[in-house]
């Protein structure tokens, strides 16, 4: 099957020949599996979102749902496609068997519903919300709440949200106000306001389940008095049946700019006399439980817009090689035929551009959901920590840099496509509406990068930069051994070094207790940081590339050449950016930091 | 009048203090005219604009205009912000008495209709293009073809289109099939197809008059056989009345992304015989007159993508003042009270890069109408060329440094308002949809490189290059006089100096004779000499708000700090970007070149 979702080969690429998911089998949980079973769940995926869920994303972007103040209507093609996908198990993929699962690895799992979310990120957008809930609720439930929700979410019966947002507080979770009092048989009384709450509310399963942020009354102020509670829009009754309405009630839908198919809702909470929840965990650490599922989220999202990103691409070089247009600037020979317009140099500088930022992007998340597997299977428990240590600093990055630059592959691929790229006949426009919710939700930019630059960097005395740049300079003396790859090798070292430096420059000023003046440049700390990091992510690819073209097939040594030439424009034209930001750094330039409202 | 359209206080800074308009008043032209009829007309623009543009743009938008096979429908506010612009009499402002006109400086008259763009582009696009048609009409038409259409056209009666593009040609008007045969009285019969024609069907107008590319049967192959036709929707009597309709059909109209309100059509000519077209000049000539159009379509575009960049900083700036949200990293107790966002270094970085943007943007937009106003009334014959050459030159950087920068802005807009700026309850999404049509309209980026570099900058020896960069090392002397503008004239030195060594560099491959390689990397040079102009726009800017704070009032004060920060910003932040730049243009990299088709 040849879609323009995903480039399988490349796909393939990621998972046996750079990310050896292979190895991956050797541990018990995934001992059943191999390549072939991987690639049937790719197969499978493909397949689904070419026959169910492709087919019906332009009509439920330009048909969003609505609400008539009762319920939420919504074009019949995505319950259909959702029904399709429950049926393939491929929701509860990642999950034991004795859940219902497949016990796949992280790695796989996220490929394959990738293709899904190149087809329609809105109905995708469903059960990718489902399943990250069910897995606050594995860990952090008590057994009758897995009893009572785990099953129907990983099936598909029970959707599931994750309600943080209100109105007044936005990113400051710290002031959020929805509170919860002791109610009846150990549930409590949830009232407040929640705002954005994707999936929030609709028809596409017997119940919705809530993971609704809240403060218990008497709980300390700030984000350490934020406890987590399981909101059911319908009781369910001890032998799973439903029960009464709970006092949850949509006040509206959101419209949006992009990404119109799955909803967002203003939930109000206890309207009534206060919604019955379920405290999960222990009181006031709600917080911290949350953040399993906004960590699994930011990368969702980073994958989100590398795969947006990706297919937009795909579409671009089809339209590029399909389409004749002008000629060249040495064969201006009004007689002779006109050229596909893949030939125009700067067209194609368009098309790298866009290969290098959503072939990097999703090596970058894969590399993170790897990380994810060996997080829970690698042999030793060192290996294990080095792991959660590299996602935890790679995690902003990992949000942030496909949704800044595959949002810019987006648009390129708009360019690409002149004027029809504008129109609405084509898909490309609509991938970067959706797209650009990527830099926004989960956590925006700004966030991110106080993230990395004011925790993940510092914590430990600098263990996971340390962690980081270790695996970096590793893939540098590797490269060093191969003539094709030996000039990337000395950028990225040189790269390395300025890094370090520029941190060291920031540390002291943090360390001399100025914060605001360490963390003023952060934003911009974040674009270098994670440049560097994609450029790592190429040179790994770069090197088995050149180790392999030599005695490749034809088809792929083109295959190795695209990601030679890939590697080539990443490292001339973007990896060098990083110098002037970061010499914008260590001169701690104070312009933004110093600006005053009454100056703009 | 307050407004989130423009700055009041910034449009006066760049007509009164930067460009100095009222110099103009000097000319006989312009006699009648002084600052306090200037700022009439803004007066009267801003008055028009808040209460009959803006109001209907977001309904223009979700409801745009519908064909039903034989009229297009639209919104009735259209017409009515229309009628309500023609009794300004604005739509001629610029032209003769005799002609209806206020003789209006192009610079005055960019800027009041700038507040129009401001408040619904989308409207707007139809006088802006009726007004780019008569001016072609009346500077190449017969005095015939001028007494049927030019009032009309002048007054909104009529309305007019530019009919270029053709589904098979796209930007390769060399490629173009609409054909011309000499029919009855002086006329022609044209057939054919245009697409992605503005504004080419709707009922705001008695008559449409569409100015077509075509070519006479046996015209010469390529461009050079290309000729210029007036064909009007109803065919006009000699006494001024309709008479019968012209076998021009609309075909279909094409859903945009955005810029939704003016209608973008597929146009059949001559399906029943042949439309009925007046020959516009000389044969064969027709593409160097409608350059006038497209070059004045280009500064459009150009002053369009700042402007709306420019009114969603205005939003964003606004959002960001009321909106409360977190603390300073400084203060983080939950306690205290939220603080406004725009008191956020990361806030204040995204709104400084969107003024920088928006304010460099417009700036370099009215330079390019203060050049048009002086190739026609400067003193000397001297004068007026060395206007013409620079506007040649800097035509292609008008045009797109807007169109990408100012969309990057309209991007930053969004995100200031967070995860609300993605709602369609706020402009500031439509903005970004409506802004995303400039990179692409008028001649893409690539095209506009390829001007810039093949044909402007090496025109007559490097002329037009010499003549710029002479204005930039005038304005460097003067800079560098200054205490506060001393270190950025220092960086605008350097960056002269580093353009000028790639353009040498990049030379020399031409006059060796491999244009290939000369343009491979055109869009790159396109962005750097983009940015030095840019910053040469803001240092005049600096030297300004430098000479003039220490004097000022406590308003004005704040307002030349925000002129110093936002240069600073530039000078810091953008301009050192091209040293990269022009390295991989230095370095020739045949990255882009090299890359084959099946390495995709």
């Amino acid at each position: 099957m040849t879609s323009t979702l995903l480039s399988r080969r490349d796909l393939e690429f990621l998972l046996y020949e750079l990310f050896d998911v292979e190895s991956l089998n050797n541990h018990e949980r995934y001992s059943d599996h191999n390549k072939e079973t991987f690639n049937a769940v790719l197969d499978t995926a493909e397949k689904l979102a070419v026959d169910h869920f492709e087919p019906h994303a332009a009509k439920l972007d330009e048909e969003e749902p609505t609400f008539d103040g009762e319920k939420v209507h919504m074009i019949p093609e995505v319950k259909e496609a959702l029904t399709q996908y429950y049926e393939t198990g491929m929701l509860a993929a990642t999950h034991e068997y004795d859940l219902g699962g497949m016990q796949l690895p992280m790695t796989v799992a996220m490929s394959a519903s990738s293709y899904l979310s190149a087809a329609n990120v809105s109905t995708m957008g469903y059960p990718f919300l489902s399943g990250a809930n069910a897995n606050v609720i594995k860990a952090f439930g008590t057994e009758e709440q897995k009893n009572l929700f785990l099953e129907p979410l990983l099936t598909g019966r029970y959707m599931g949200t994750m309600a943080l947002t209100e109105p007044q507080a936005g990113s400051s979770l710290s002031d959020i106000k929805t509170s919860a009092v002791p109610g009846n048989e150990g549930t409590y009384l949830i009232t407040g306001n929640k705002i954005f709450i994707s999936a929030g509310d609709h028809e596409l399963s017997e119940n919705i389940v809530h993971l609704v942020l809240a403060k218990i009354k008497g709980a300390p102020p700030g984000v350490k008095g934020i406890s987590l509670f399981i909101v059911p829009k319908y009781m369910v009754n001890d032998d799973g049946s439903l029960g009464e309405r709970n006092d949850v009630s949509l006040a509206g839908l959101i419209h949006k700019m992009g990404y119109r198919g799955t909803t967002s809702t203003m939930l109000n909470f206890g309207e009534n006399g206060g919604a019955k929840g379920y405290l999960v965990g222990e009181p006031h650490k709600g917080l911290s439980y949350m953040f399993m599922m906004m960590n699994e989220a930011r990368i969702g999202v980073g994958l989100g817009a590398a795969i947006l990103g990706y297919t937009g691409y795909l579409h671009a070089l089809k339209y590029a090689r399909e389409r004749p247009q002008g000629r060249h600037p040495q064969g201006k020979d009004a007689n002779s035929p006109q050229v596909s317009i893949i030939e125009h140099t700067d067209v194609k500088r368009m098309l790298l551009a866009q290969k290098a930022s959503v072939e990097g992007g999703l090596a970058l998340c894969l590399y993170g959901a790897r990380l994810l597997d060996d997080e829970i299977t690698a042999e030793s428990e060192e290996e294990r920590k080095a792991a959660s240590l590299l996602l935890e600093i790679l995690t902003p990055v990992i949000k942030s840099w496909p949704s800044q630059h595959c949002l810019e592959a987006s648009s390129l691929a708009i360019q690409v496509h002149g004027g029809y790229g504008y129109t609405r006949e084509y898909p490309v426009e609509r991938l970067y509406r959706d797209n650009r919710l990527n830099p926004i939700h989960e956590g925006t930019h700004g966030i991110q990068s106080l993230d990395l630059l004011g925790r993940k960097v510092m914590m430990n005395d600098g263990a996971a930069l340390k962690a980081i740049l270790g695996e970096v300079m590793k893939t540098v003396g590797e490269a060093n051994q191969i003539e094709a790859t030996k000039e990337f090798a000395e950028s990225l070292k040189m790269a390395v070094i300025t890094l370090q430096e520029t941190t060291l420059n920031l540390a002291r000023v943090a360390i001399g207790g100025n914060v605001n003046l360490f963390l003023a440049n952060s934003a911009l700390y974040l674009e270098a940081f994670g440049h560097l990091v994609v450029a790592w992510i190429w040179l790994k690819q770069g090197i088995i590339a050149a180790q392999k073209i030599a005695n490749a097939t034809k088809e792929d040594q083109n295959f190795y050449q695209g990601k030679l030439a890939a590697c080539t424009y990443f490292f001339r034209w973007e990896l060098p950016k990083i110098e002037h930001q970061c010499k914008v750094l260590s001169s701690l330039d104070p312009t933004c930091l110093e600006m005053q409202d009454a100056h703009f």
